[in-house]
C-alpha cells in the first residue's frame, strides 16, 4: 500500500522544489544569481587545492572550517573594524546555512523574531521551518524603524509579553528594498538589544558590491558583548556555486553551532580554493571589477523601467543585486508572475518578502544575472505582461 | 550586559565542536576517515569543473542537485537493483544531511524512530536535534532482530501506543558492528513497514568497500510503494571532504526535501567532479583498490587485538570501516578515553552508539583512516591504557 505520509509540521506547507533553473529563454530576474559572463577562471586554484592539499581537502575538515580561512575571514571582516577571534569564526555552507543554525541553536517554537516589513524571502523560508512568530517593523529610506522598534518594544515589555529573541536584518543594501540602515539606528539597535537582551543577526553579504558612497561600520563592530552574530558570504562576492560562508559570533555560540552541523564539516576543497584565491588577492580585484559591472546593470534596469514602465516607482541603490519596485495601482504581483512568465521574463512578486500578508503591487528585479541587453529585454517583457493584466 | 544565550531544548546539550582534529602523534581510530595516502589525484578533474564548466560549478545550483548527476545516481543504484526515477534522487550534502533532511520532512517532536541497539552515534545526534523517542531493537549476527521487532510493533498496536514513523538501520557492513542484515530479514522488513505504515531510511555508504561474499540486494530493491528512503554518499567510495551524497525516494519526497534545503542546492563544483570522475570510470578503480586496502587494515588491526588484547572479542567484518570490540569485565570505555588518548590513541567509546544507556565495556575501532603500522602501534596504547585502568 502507498505510505500514509505524516510529513511534519514544519514541512507540511513547503513548496515543492523545482529540479531546474529556468530555460534559457527566460530573462532570469528572480533569484540573485551572479553575472555567469564575469566568471573568472579558477581553474588553477581548483586544481591545486585538490591535487596538493589533498590530505586536507579530501579528507572530512573540522567542523569549524579551516584554521587556515577562519583566521583569513577574522582578518577580512577585521578590517571593516569587527574585532573577532579567529575561535569565534564558523564556516558554513553559505550565510543561509548560518541563519538555519543560529535558529537550529536559539530558537522554539512560537519564539518571537524582529524583521523588517519587507524582508529577505529565503530568510523566511528558514524562520517557517522553525515555527516562529514575527515583530515586524517598517523601513524608510534610513532602513528600519528604530523607533517603531523601540515602542513596540517597550509596549510588549509593559504588557509582560514574550520578548523576541532575535532580529534580523540585511543593514547594507537590504533585500529586498536596497536601502541602507543609518549609523545612528545601527547604534540604537545594539541598545535595544542590550536593554531588551535579544541577539542580533547582522546579515551582510552586499557590503563590497557598493557602487556610491562609503561603507558603514557593521553592527558588529559595535558590539561588545557578543551579541551580534554576523552572516557573511563568497556568494555575493564570486560564487555563489562554492557555498562557502561564514558566521562571526562568540567561542561558545560558533562551537555550538558546529556541533549542530548536520553534514560535519563544510567542504575543505571549496574553502582552500577560495582561500588561495583570497590570498593571490584575486578576489579583492574580482570584486572591484563585479561592483562596477553590477553598477553598469543596475542603471540600464533603472533606465529600462523609466522608459518602459513609466509610472512604476523605485529607488536606485547604492549597491546590492536588486530594485524594489512599486507597480501603480492594484495589480497584484502574485498574479502577474505568470503573466510575465508567458512573456519570458521571472521577478520575485512582494508576497514572498512579507512575513504576514502586505501590498501586492511590488516586485523584486534582480540585476545580477541577466545581461544590459537582456535586463532591457526583460523589462519590455515585464511592460507588455503588465499591459496584459491590465487590459 | 553579557547575553542571557537562551538555546532552544534541541540545542541544549550538545557537544561543544573541537575545532580541530587530533595532532598528528594521535593514533586516529575514532572517526571513519579514509586512508590519506591512497587519495586518487582529482587535480585534472577539479580545474575541469572550475574551468570548464564555470557557469554551472559557481554558479547556483538547481535544488535537488545537477540533473546528469541525479542520471548517473540512479543508474549506479540501479544496477543492485534498485529502480529510482531520476526525479526521484537528491543530492544532499553528504549521506547526514540527507537523514537530516527526513527528519526535517517527517520528525515532530515526540515522534518514534526505530533504531538497532547499538546504532550509528551521528545518527542519534541528528536524531536528538529532533527531540525524537526510541524503539530500540537488538542485533545479532544477521543484523536487526525483526522478530524482536515484529512483537514490539505488535504490543504497541495493541495497545495502542503510538507507532513508530521512521525506521533507521545500516543493513550493510552496519555501523559500528560490522553485520549484514540477511535477506529474509530485509524482506520481513518491508513487510512489517507495510503492515505498520512506517518508513524505512537504509543508509548505505559501505556496501561497496566489501572484502569478501556477495552484496545482498538493498532494502530499496525490495520496496514498490516508496517506503524506503536511500542514503548513499560519495564520501566511503573516495572523497570524505567532497561532501556530496544523495537521497533516493519518490519525486514528491525528493522535492519536499529540496525546499527544506537550507543552504539552497548543493555544491555544484563538487558535483561535476565527482561526476566526471565516476564517468571516467576511475570511481570504479578507485573502490576497488579501496577495497583491497581496507581488507589489509581489517587484518592487520584484527591481528594487533588478538596478539596484544587477548581477551577482547570482536566479529570480523566482511567489509566497512570498523570493528566493534566488546573488552572484558567491567572496563567503562567513556573511562578508558581519556587514558587511551593521553597514550596516544582515540576511539569511540560504547555510550556513543545507544540511544539510552547500555553496556560500556565495547568500543569502535576505525580501521579506515590509520597505516598498518599505526593501526599496530595504536592498538599497542590501546592495550597498555587498559592496563593502566585495571591496575
Amino acid at each position: 500500500m502507498t505510505p500514509a505520509l505524516r510529513y511534519a509540521r514544519r514541512a507540511a506547507n513547503v513548496a515543492f522544489a523545482a529540479g531546474e533553473h529556468d530555460p534559457p529563454e527566460i530573462v532570469m530576474m528572480g533569484s540573485g544569481d551572479a553575472y555567469p559572463e564575469a566568471f573568472p577562471d579558477m581553474g588553477e586554484f581548483a586544481m591545486r587545492a585538490a591535487r596538493d592539499f589533498r590530505t586536507e581537502t579530501l579528507q572530512y575538515a573540522p567542523r569549524l572550517g579551516l584554521a587556515e580561512l577562519r583566521e583569513w575571514i577574522a582578518a577580512y571582516v577585521g578590517r571593516e573594524g569587527v574585532r573577532v577571534d579567529p575561535d569565534a569564526v564558523i564556516v558554513v555552507n553559505g550565510a543561509k546555512h548560518g541563519l538555519d543554525l543560529a535558529c537550529k541553536l536559539f530558537v522554539e517554537p512560537g519564539d518571537t523574531i524582529v524583521v523588517t516589513r519587507p524582508t529577505y524571502q529565503s530568510a523566511l523560508g528558514i524562520f517557517r521551518g522553525y515555527e516562529v512568530t514575527y515583530l515586524e517593523i517598517g523601513q524608510d529610506g534610513d532602513g528600519m524603524d528604530v523607533d517603531e522598534l523601540a515602542t513596540r518594544l517597550a509596549e510588549r515589555a509593559r504588557a509582560g509579553a514574550a520578548m523576541p529573541k532575535l532580529l534580523y536584518d540585511v543593514p547594507e543594501f537590504h533585500n529586498p528594498t536596497g536601502v541602507t540602515l543609518s549609523a545612528r539606528r545601527r547604534e540604537r539597535l545594539v541598545e535595544l538589544a542590550e536593554r531588551y537582551d535579544f541577539l542580533i543577526v547582522e546579515d551582510d553579504p552586499y557590503r563590497r558590491i557598493r557602487f556610491d558612497g562609503e561603507p558603514l561600520a557593521p553592527i558588529a563592530s559595535l558590539d561588545t558583548n557578543g551579541r551580534v552574530l554576523g552572516l557573511g558570504t563568497f556568494a555575493k562576492l564570486v560564487a555563489p556555486g562554492l557555498r562557502v560562508g561564514w558566521v562571526t559570533a562568540t567561542r561558545d555560540i560558533a562551537g555550538r553551532m558546529g556541533a549542530l552541523k548536520s553534514d560535519g564539516g563544510s567542504c575543505p576543497l571549496t574553502q582552500r580554493l577560495l582561500l588561495e584565491y583570497g590570498r593571490a588577492g584575486r578576489l579583492e580585484l574580482h570584486v572591484r571589477d563585479m561592483a562596477k559591472i553590477y553598477a553598469g546593470h543596475r542603471d540600464v534596469l533603472a533606465e529600462a523601467l523609466r522608459r518602459q514602465i513609466p509610472d512604476a516607482t523605485f529607488r536606485v541603490p547604492s549597491g546590492g543585486y536588486y530594485l524594489w519596485v512599486t507597480l501603480p495601482g492594484h495589480v497584484d504581483t502574485d498574479r502577474l508572475l505568470p503573466v510575465a512568465l508567458a512573456h519570458g521574463v521571472r521577478f520575485l512578486p512582494a508576497s514572498q518578502f512579507f512575513a504576514t500578508p502586505g501590498p501586492t503591487n511590488r516586485l523584486r528585479l534582480a540585476y545580477s544575472y541577466a545581461s544590459p541587453a537582456g535586463l532591457t529585454e526583460g523589462v519590455r517583457r515585464l511592460a507588455r505582461a503588465i499591459g496584459e493584466l491590465r487590459g
